[in-house]
């Protein structure tokens, strides 16, 4: 009987205090249920990484200058997020490319939740409601396959993006060349972005981008490099950059968890 | 006897977890409760948002030449806190109407103990030491009241601000014009931040003192919009904004707990 | 029985608890154990602080550039950690006495885990690859002494570092005199900072070297002193600074952990 008791008092315990849990702070939290609209009509959705996708049909006329919108755009869409920055920055370059938006401004905060990243916020600009609407939706459900290759682990994370042809939004935000493959490679702690940069760059023929490192980077704690080239070479070296970081994790902390969506490079 | 054995067990269970769990993440950290003065002159008090108050009567000669600090100043009275900005820079603000003293600096660190938002440090200047000694009381227990319109869950916080003159604290901070009707509307994620602005100015007829995001503030994951104007419009875009941003935080994250004081606006 | 079962769920309560626990917040992250080399050239080892030390041999020609690196060293020895920049950069500082390297770069992300401070990125150059490696092993060695004299809690940090003979690492990092005897006095929150520093400066007669805001201190929530001079007089500042210190973070949160290591000054 004490056994019994003994586990019928554990599962209560844990019950009640997973009740109680708050989202862990790793950089891979897990996508809220979406609770349904809350009766705005600015709400479009939640995703992963905490993202919320919203929309202002027509933005007010004195905020609107203080954002410094261009006049043309009556209508935004918003996308922002705690964690992650490359998943919703590659989400929304699909979306720009699906539909009558463009980009006005990509910003990363320091955030992830008191990890080693950054959050988001990133504007739509339209002159249609709707297009606005259809920017947020498709990047809201493009964020299951971009959070497909982030690993992370309560020592840092490593992140993995590739598009065979970027965009607006991977150029506003990193300088891509647009139509051409381009690839992003995270390490956080950035000792170990140093390492997989150089990795990266040796196993392919593929042009450097750009290189951030902390100082330039909202002081996250992250070493990111920017390819470009033949699509072939941008995903072998992508590849081989996530092979070498998600074992460096490794060594510095747990097993590295992959977000709950499946790889896709 | 097992249920009562079972109730038995989870008190103790709880209240031994209890004892050893860590302040949380959330952005409104309940007060820690004052142990006393620690034997330290310097030493005044703490309140709500792990903030901790302080007062030097006479700041070393050669640092306070490193600290830029006007010759006239002998002691500096500082207000310092882990979780909130606003918070403080408005309790401040009473300080400066109530006391003999003036601002010399406010900084924004990011923090919020791994949250979106800010921390805060805010020196007084005051040519005899109780005068800096009653600015810091005075902010510090402004503090449970300007905690009060402060809503925060797992995914972000909402924060909103009001008085009915501003005074130097604010004007300092954020450019508040004086003696005028002020408001302060926080939103994080950044997105919520950006919807909210837009429903305050829309809710009233206020004007637009400045915008902030993430890069102009400290890269916190924060939009925060800064209006003026005649009280009561102030007050119904700030009542506006809340109304909408606890329902779109709630529809990210759990239901958002108000900080443990009251409401003030 | 009653009370030997409660013992019992207890413990078993604790044990599952414990077994789950992420890495604490705080500001003194125990030494992840060391999973061995995983198998690549790069990895020199891990420490304390969330620390991992790595070594390129030769950096890839065009990353070489992006990293505006000089071109006499082939290869770079790479410090990365989590928590902490002062304990990392003042252990750089005898690797680079030690060794025939020199430091290319140190970077102070935004970080500790969540907490008020810095994590660090620190790059030294070498024209051979055992040099660079050697920097990198005292540094990771160095580490146990130099986290000595960090002491945090669940409302900020104290951290104290003091070396007979500052060298190219303090010099480069903060502007130390090389070959002087060099303390450095951080408190988070930045109010407890400003205190300490004041306390430093009038126990003895030092020179102030700089003085460090959260404005100019990638936003982190921090005031740091920088002192130079006499080795017995810089010793007697941070050992004052210290004492008040920690008596000041234990008034606002709990007791005060030293890290894990034995206090060196």
């Amino acid at each position: 009987m004490e056994e019994n008791l003994m586990e019928k008092v554990m599962e209560e315990v844990l019950k009640q205090l997973g009740d109680n849990k708050e989202t862990p702070k790793g950089e891979t939290a897990q996508p809220k249920a979406n609770i349904g609209n809350p009766g705005l009509t600015e709400f479009v959705g939640t995703a992963i990484g905490e993202t919320i996708g919203l929309v202002i049909a027509n933005v007010d006329h004195n905020l609107h200058e203080f954002m410094k919108l261009d006049p043309k755009y009556k209508s935004i869409g918003i996308i922002g997020g705690r964690t992650g920055a490359g998943p919703q920055i590659m989400a929304a370059d699909e979306a720009v490319k699906a539909t009558n938006t463009e980009i006005i401004s990509i910003e990363l905060p320091r955030d992830t939740q008191g990890g080693a990243g950054h959050g988001n916020l990133i504007l739509f600009g339209a002159e249609d409601v709707s297009d606005a609407k259809r920017a947020v939706e498709v990047t809201l459900k493009e964020l299951d396959r971009t959070f497909g290759d982030v690993y992370g682990n309560s020592a840092g994370h490593i992140e993995l993006q590739y598009t065979a042809r970027a965009s607006y939004a991977c150029n506003k935000a990193w300088g891509a060349p647009i139509g051409k493959a381009f690839g992003v490679i995270v390490g956080a702690p950035a000792a170990i972005g140093v390492v997989i940069a150089d990795t990266a760059v040796k196993a392919a023929n593929v042009d450097i981008v750009g290189y951030a490192s902390p100082s330039t980077t909202s002081f996250t704690n992250e070493v990111i490099l920017f390819i470009s080239g033949d699509s072939g070479a941008v995903r072998q070296a992508v590849m081989a950059a996530k092979e070498v970081g998600v074992k460096l994790l490794e060594a510095l902390g747990n097993e590295p968890a992959p977000s709950n969506t499946q790889p896709y490079i």
